[in-house]
């Protein structure tokens, strides 16, 4: 239910998630009186940040990001934004770029090229195609929680109005062959509890890892029958580490024998956990906390049930890994009513370096920080 | 004391810390009987691996480097490598591995270039300048995880004798200003707990995140009078997370006055700890339990207690991210007994593409995963 809802002044979802009962938000109006989410969201459905701090600063560098508030015009790069698309590898969300590039048709003008928006951070990639993003994460929950933060900053200074994420990923299946794909709606930790747990001052903060229900069902809908794919929704295990962590027998270490790890497998399985990956917990539980609507969608690559050894062969693991980004394209197209003609880009429009001095000096901050 | 140790038949630390009181490993001789460290190393300094499926696999494959021990011989190619260092991004190892070259006088044959060896991955980047290995290991512990697996595992294919494995790195100093280096004697997490906690088939297990303390103080003391900068040796935090974990007030979420951020940080001051990371809690854990020295060196880009913001000109912060690189140099240079020519590389050998279907394979693997 989107957070303008006209069922006011029934609070939406998120709202009632984030609002303990009988509380209103500090300064603010009750339930009653607001016609918009308390915590996440501005009356215009812009992003609101949970923290009080940034609007006060005088500019606001996002380190890994290599962008700024006070170097960049960040609302004319990236207020048209409505989808943003995560995975590992820049090499692979590069690819995803020009993919939904060609899905929905966007034109670059003559003598352009896609750009690596986020090159002189040298840690992820960041492609724009129109109203969708494309960046790379690296791997596992730190990486990933790093770049969440300031992709919501950034959704914040960019004024963007009900963004919605993805992460595009590959799995290990549990009790199901490779090729299928899973969609999350809830992530759960290497001890199976629903939360990422973070150490915050000294005290242990557990946020929930849930995943918006209706937007795996939406994705789920829009596999075919034609698809040469299964298309599951349910629980995913994410892990910290990718030998110890999944029960691989295969890494530095291993203390345990093959029966131990297939009895823990099979107790993965019984607890309707679908697949093993190493970033869904930070992406539930950070998005969830932005009241930002979310979705993850990993291809496996082996049913781990049978062995730890991906066997498929170059040609078959790449139609695999264009499976989620299918997905994706569709609900994407979907969204942007593509049943007229193709969007093109906007004409050139003001300079988005408002102040080189400062751009200089994000570029140099952000090449500091690991 | 090195695992060969002339004070026989005492077993070195190493041992001491590997092997319970009164217990042998299976099918070993007792330590008054052998001459060498019982889990980790074969008599002649080899590692060896904590993991007895390794060497009954046909081939083992390393995802996440694109290198596997059937297509490529291994022994060859790292069979001489001393010293394994790893920082953050490709680009800082990279420039790592043309300063080593340098400063050791490696030169390479003309018409010859370094070659990031794991370019197939997309992931980690690998360069190698005769002894030495230069390693991009990512943000967080997952991903210095994986690739300190791998590594292990690389350095028991190549029959690598005793190295020692640096993380060289930029840091938030607790109490320091920028500029200075810290050398971990021990990681602890943000709970200033002393250990890797990690849940493997569903039980919590927990690694000792030590440090040789023993090349902590050597590294510190190759720094001279004449060096511009301090060389600390202390507690290190390891965080899970930039933000929130580091008690940062610039987050996309901040739920703690600034106030209760200094509260901490100075409570973490009270407790030795010098600096903060994201990576040396797995780094420490993983070499510990390898037998591994290892060493983690960070130079710090601010003083947490003055603030968030890094504010030092480009200028300053390329010279001061130096600083670790430096200090390892000198290490490697007295170990190499560079009193001496510099070393030359040796002629060409035989190739190290033992099989070149497996070589495709291994590549198409590890572009599979995450």
């Amino acid at each position: 239910m989107p957070c303008n809802s006209e069922d006011f002044p029934v609070p939406c979802d998120r709202c009632m998630d984030k609002l303990p009962e009988g509380e209103t938000p500090e300064g603010e109006k009750t339930n009653a009186e607001v016609k918009s989410c308390c915590y996440v969201r501005y009356p215009d459905g812009a992003v609101r940040l949970r923290n009080p701090n940034i609007e006060l600063m005088d500019q606001d560098i996002l380190y890994h990001l290599a962008l700024g508030s006070g170097s960049h015009d960040l609302q004319q790069m990236f207020g048209d934004v409505k989808f943003v698309c995560m995975g590992g590898t820049p090499k692979r969300m590069e690819q995803f770029a020009n993919f939904i590039m060609d899905e929905i048709g966007y034109k670059l003008p003559a003598g352009t090229t896609l750009l690596d928006i986020s090159q002189y951070s040298y840690r992820y990639s960041m492609y724009k195609v129109g109203p969708v993003l494309s960046i790379s994460h690296g791997m596992g929950i730190p990486s990933v929680g790093i770049l969440l933060h300031e992709v919501i900053k950034l959704m914040y200074h960019a004024r963007v109005k009900d963004p919605v994420f993805f992460r595009l990923g590959t799995c290990g299946g549990i009790g199901l062959d490779g090729g299928q794909l899973v969609i999350t709606d809830e992530a759960v930790d290497g001890m199976m509890r629903p939360f990422l747990e973070l150490p915050v001052l000294g005290q242990l903060v557990q946020r929930p890892s849930k995943l918006d229900t209706e937007l795996a069902k939406e994705l789920q809908s829009l596999s075919t029958q034609d698809d040469p794919f299964e298309t599951h929704v349910g629980r995913t295990m994410c892990t910290y580490d990718f030998y110890e962590g999944q029960g691989r027998l295969d890494g530095a270490f291993c203390d345990y024998t093959e029966k131990e790890k297939l009895e823990f497998l099979h107790k993965v399985h019984d607890n309707n956990i679908l697949n093993m990956e190493m970033e869904s917990l930070a992406f539930a539980a950070l998005t969830h906390h932005a009241g930002i609507r979310a979705a993850v969608i990993c291809v496996t690559l082996l049913n781990r049930l049978n062995g730890d050894q991906v066997a498929s062969s170059k040609e078959v693991l790449n139609e695999w890994q264009n499976r989620p980004q299918a997905i994706v394209a569709r609900y994407i197209k979907k969204h942007m009513g593509m049943t007229g003609p193709a969007p093109r880009p906007p004409p050139p429009g003001p300079k988005t370096v408002v102040n080189s001095k400062k751009l200089k000096f994000v570029r140099e901050e952000s090449q500091s920080y690991e």
